[in-house]
């Protein structure tokens, strides 16, 4: 696999959609696809596969399409699935608890391996079989776990003074639930926000216009 | 106010965060700021915030920047957040629940006025004072109440089917959280997925990325 250096951002958000509808194909028992095949299926242009792909090292044959099991596996161990790393989960409200029983973290590339709560009431028990941890703890927690990612499921006026924290005990990556742009004066971090709410206020505009044409 | 005809999904997926930053700059109490200082706290370029406020009819002065509160409104009306429309959640486990609880649909231009689930131990049950009604009675509520919008909190086997049948009621508009590309084959509709996994497998990607090269 040479994997060329500079793979643009919009190339690696591609990536997950890849892994996602190759497993189907695996499911559903499909050996070889052309990229004309995938094209189609994923709502891409043939072109834009093979060139997404190429940034990768290439694995098509011409004439052949893609091996549809080999592909799916270079794209598992290139997302990095195959070792997974660290994380803990900062938050057990509503949305933090449905993140971790809903998540597969396992084979999303992390493991989960301890849970936080600021909260008397919640601190001790147990979600998913994971026992909540108070978040005092956290500095002994990650000196001892050296986790690699965070989960931020708290509110925004949290969110920093935490990040700050975290990125303090070794923390380098987050996946950040909270409506704090935490990227934002952190060069040397690596973030993917979840605003959910922001895709929520997208979806009014769009059907918002759409009615307003009709 | 006039609005450009095609402006570009980015620019519109950048609203609510100009939303987002313009609310918090009220909360501050900051009544005029020009787009060099914008910039600088939203991590764009000047000239970006100018190009994308122009495409709808610009709000900036010459020499004095854009009055804060006046943007925040005007900013409000293009995405429709003055006129909340009726939206179903279908799907009431973990995240469907979470999701329930924890977003404020009436602040991101949705009304929530039903809750759905096809599990018989959830129907008839209540979240944050929502009833939960059973899936089978989607025909006569969607005939009734006409909801614009569903949001799918379902696995993937039932996303298709499902939304074939909610556009065949009326359904205009999907913010969808299962793993199924629900764009894909149907241009009449409006759909914001939001492939949380995706997000955490390029985190993935990313954290082993940065690892590899230390």
């Amino acid at each position: 696999m040479a994997k060329n250096e500079n793979i643009s951002i919009s190339v690696i958000r591609r990536l997950p959609r890849y892994y996602r509808f190759l497993s189907e194909l695996i499911q559903q028992g499909t050996d070889h696809i052309s990229s004309r095949e995938l094209s189609k299926i994923m709502g891409l242009t043939a072109s834009q596969i093979r060139q997404d792909l190429n940034c990768f090292g290439g694995f098509g044959q011409q004439g052949y399409g893609y091996h549809v099991e080999s592909l799916f596996r270079e794209i598992s161990k290139i997302l990095g699935l195959d070792h997974p790393l660290k994380a803990i989960l900062i938050g057990t409200g509503n949305l933090g608890r449905a993140i971790a029983l809903h998540m597969e973290f396992e084979t999303k590339g992390f493991t989960l391996i301890g849970l936080f709560d600021r909260n008397p009431e919640i601190i001790g028990k147990k979600i998913g079989g994971m026992q909540i941890y108070d978040t005092e703890e956290l500095d002994e927690f990650c000196q001892r776990q050296r986790p690699h990612a965070a989960v931020l499921c708290i509110p925004k006026e949290s969110a920093e003074s935490l990040a700050e924290r975290l990125i303090g005990l070794g923390v380098k990556a987050f996946w950040n639930f909270s409506h704090y742009d935490l990227a934002i004066g952190h060069e040397d971090i690596i973030v993917e926000n979840v605003h959910m709410g922001d895709s929520l206020m997208t979806l009014s505009y769009r059907v918002h216009d759409v009615i307003e044409k009709e």
